[in-house]
Parts: C-alpha cells; sequence; structure tokens
C-alpha cells in the first residue's frame, strides 16, 4: 500500500511520472521537484549527490517503497550513493535508457545528448558498453537546451538552430551513427525539433531514445521481483511537491500530459 | 580595515566586483556567488528572499562593513528584507541603476530587460517612478539570455535572434524609447549583441545602462557617508566564495577581467 517516490531537479521527470501513471496506474506516485536549485546540470557531482541524499531523506520519510531518480545528472552522479545510504530500491533512467538504445541500434553507434553533468559523467557510455562491449559511443552537452524546452520553444527557429549547432557537433566526432539517447528528461518535449535535424544533420532518419517508457518497464518488474506491488486498485491520489512553486502549476501540464490539482511545498 | 561584502546568485556579479574595484581599489572585497542555486531569476520572492538572508549572514560572520546586493533578481526582492535584518548598510542594484537611466533619457521613455523574477516584481518600474514621475517604463522578461551568456554565445547568430525577438516585444509595448536598462548582471557580456539589434528593431541607436559602475558610484558615497572608508592602502586581496565551484574559475574571467587565484567553498 506504499507509494513511489519520484525525484527530478525540476519538472522534467513528469514525463517519467506520466509512464508510470500509464504502465502501473494503480501505483501512487510522490514526486518531488527541487525546482528552488535547478538545474542540477551544470553544477558538481558532489553538490548534486548532497541535493539527491537530502530528496531521498524527505521521500522515505513519506513512507515510499522505492525511489526513481527521474533526473539524468542525479541518476549519473548519485545513485550509488542512494543505493548505499537508502533501504530501499533505487532506480535511475540511465541503465533503462542505456538498455533500449542498445537494443534498438542495428550499427552500433550510439549518440548520447545530455546536460554538462551527464555527459561529463561518462555514465551512459559506462551503461551502454556494460551491456555490449562492442557498442560505439559518442556524447555531446547541450546545456541551451534545457532552457529552450522551459521557455516552451518546442518548434522554434531558434531550437532548430541550436539543436544543428549541437547534432553537428556530435557528427564531427562520429562520422554516422544510427541511434541518439535523449539524457535528459526534458528533451522528450524537443523530440519533434530533434528528429527533423538529426535527418538534416545525419542524412537519414536517427532513432531516438526517450527513457521513459523503459524505466517505467524497468520499475514494473523491480515491483515483481521484491514482492512490492500494489494489490487492487489504488488507494490514493499521487503527490506533487516542489522546493519553490513558481511556475510549477503553469508548466507541469507540459510535461505530465495533464493538470495537476495541488502542489505542496516541501521544505528542505 | 574591514571589507566589503558582495553577493550574486552566481557570476554576474562579477561585473559590479570588477566596478568597484576600478572606483575603490584600496576596499576589499568578499564576493560570494551561490553557484550551487542559481538561477535566481526563474525563483519565488520567498526562495530569493530566504537564500539572500543565509548568504548575508554568512558574510557578516566574515567582517563585512557593508553590504551590496550585485544581483537583479536579489536587490528586485530581498533589499527590504536584508536592511530589516541587519546591522550594517546594504545596497542594491536596482536604485543606482535606475537613477543613471533616469539621468539618461532624453525621451522619458525607458525600457527594462531582466529576469522573470526583476521583471515581474516591478521593482525598476518603482524606482525609476520614484525618481521622476513623468518617466514611462517598459518592461520585458529575457529569461533566455542568461544561458546563453553562461554559454559564452555572446555575438552568435543564435543570441542575436534571441535578442531580437525580447526586443520586438518591448518595442511591440512601448513604440519607441531612447533607454533601455540591463537589468541582470549577466546582458553586460551581451552588450554588443544588444546594442546592434537595438538599433535594428528601433530604428535609431538606444542608450543601454549597465548598472556596475552606478553601483560602484553609489558605495563610494555611502562609505563616505556613514564614514566607512579604508584609510590609506588595501590590507588583504579580495576572497571568492562559491557554493559549488563547478566551472567557476573556468568563467570568472570573462565577468571580471581578470584570474582569480583562488577559489573557496562556502558551506550554506
Amino acid at each position: 500500500m506504499k507509494p513511489i517516490g519520484v525525484f527530478d531537479s525540476g519538472l522534467g521527470g513528469l514525463t517519467v511520472a506520466a509512464a508510470l501513471n500509464r504502465k502501473l496506474p494503480n501505483e501512487q506516485l510522490i514526486y518531488l521537484g527541487d525546482t528552488a536549485r535547478l538545474p542540477y546540470g551544470t553544477k558538481s557531482a558532489s553538490t548534486v549527490i548532497r541535493y539527491s541524499l537530502q530528496i531521498a531523506n524527505f521521500l522515505v520519510s513519506q513512507g515510499i517503497k522505492l525511489l526513481v531518480a527521474a533526473c539524468n545528472t542525479a541518476s549519473a552522479h548519485a545513485v550509488d550513493a542512494l543505493r548505499e545510504a537508502l533501504p530501499i530500491p533505487v532506480l535511475g533512467v540511465v541503465e533503462p535508457g542505456a538498455r533500449e538504445a542498445a537494443h534498438r541500434t542495428t550499427l552500433g553507434q550510439i549518440g548520447v545528448i545530455g546536460t554538462l553533468g551527464t555527459v561529463g559523467s561518462g555514465a551512459y557510455r559506462r551503461a551502454l558498453q556494460d551491456i555490449r562491449s562492442d557498442l560505439v559511443v559518442f556524447s555531446q552537452p547541450c546545456p541551451l537546451l534545457v532552457p529552450l524546452a522551459e521557455e516552451g520553444w518546442h518548434e522554434h527557429p531558434v531550437t532548430a538552430e541550436v539543436a544543428r549547432h549541437y547534432l553537428s557537433q556530435l557528427r564531427q566526432q562520429s562520422g554516422d551513427l544510427d541511434t541518439i539517447v535523449l539524457g535528459c528528461t526534458h528533451y522528450p518535449l524537443l523530440k519533434k525539433t530533434l528528429a527533423d535535424q538529426a535527418s538534416g544533420v545525419f542524412g537519414h532518419p536517427v532513432e531516438l531514445v526517450d527513457s521513459a517508457d523503459a524505466v517505467a518497464q524497468a520499475v514494473a518488474d523491480e515491483l515483481v521481483d521484491k514482492d512490492l506491488t500494489q494489490r487492487g486498485s489504488r488507494v490514493a491520489e499521487d503527490r506533487f511537491f516542489v522546493t519553490d512553486d513558481s511556475r510549477f502549476a503553469e508548466l507541469a501540464a507540459r510535461f505530465l500530459g495533464r493538470r495537476i490539482s495541488a502542489v505542496e511545498n516541501a521544505d528542505i
């Protein structure tokens, strides 16, 4: 009867919450967006670990049975520290996303785009090469895509030009590839623009892997494995916490695909 | 013999530190950039006030004689709370910048560009109309300019297009104006791009007011007024604190105009 905890630096993790709602409609979620301290993508590993542990302690105090780090940067830097510190299962988004990408590629050449923190950590490269050691991985930080997604400029000409800039840099490294991991939970909002620009830059369609559905599947498997699945119908509505409520309600619907009735403040 | 405290959400306030170094070379500065929690521009007033008070307490514990809120968003939201809480003089950047703009305009029509927080607060409008009640003030939030400045895309075609977008929105409101306040300490890095685009959009050159020098003059006046001026030559080098050291040293020179030898971590 316990809820699943999901956290992100802000709103992007709501795309993972939406996938969990679709896959596991009877499970109650408690979401926390650390909107007072976002973004995580430009911050050092030690700061991201410290913030992730504070959030995890808050969510554990709310009685969660499993924690999902729905932020790529937090997944890249903090999953090991969270697993060590917490008495419950912890899942990140990197491993499920990497598995999905490894499954989809034909060429065996994969690109990863994400924040400075996620790309700099090398977490996707390690996860991909743990799955298939022959995979060739190229990566490109794209720091301007998060603010563009947050502004709602999803198909704006400026976003197209910025995407083309970053994808061209990826192409210069890789020559060719057939699959790109969207290594940031904001990027699914820009999927159409990224797909169009990737086709143009690489001269053929490129698979864009959004890890949200893969994460939801990994959570479902983990619940079965640990015998933690909710029996019967849902006991309570999802709850949404933020550390700063500015613009959350306004922006949340874009990510979650539905309106949120109540947003609560978490004092962390 | 005491230092002056200067804080910002991150690096932008270093442009104010540089102006203080030029105007008051004998005064030691203690700078704090809250890089772990930046940006402030998208956050609510209550969060910005809370963070500003935490930083002020840290700087007061370092023995400062005067505090400069070198962040427009913190100046807009938190100067009153800081003055109430602290036993030392507190200066923000809004009032000196507004005074400078009121002095420079001929038409009496002034634009203000800044973060969502700064523009939403109405602080510049109030400050300008307190100085001259007949001034007509138009304002436009420009949330993408901070990330573009931080990426170093100061004269990039994307930055020009984004600047033109925001300035066109300002023009739609105002019809005409002759002066624009750069209401964010990041914007002086984009001054050339903003000046070019403003000329294009308004059809004539527009004065861009960067408040850094006006703030340095206001600090000099306040030191004289309160008999706090450093006598004789400088006693110690400036000190620089951050709450997250990722990229600070790399980016600081752009804002300060010189290299920083040591960056210290503040545990706030």
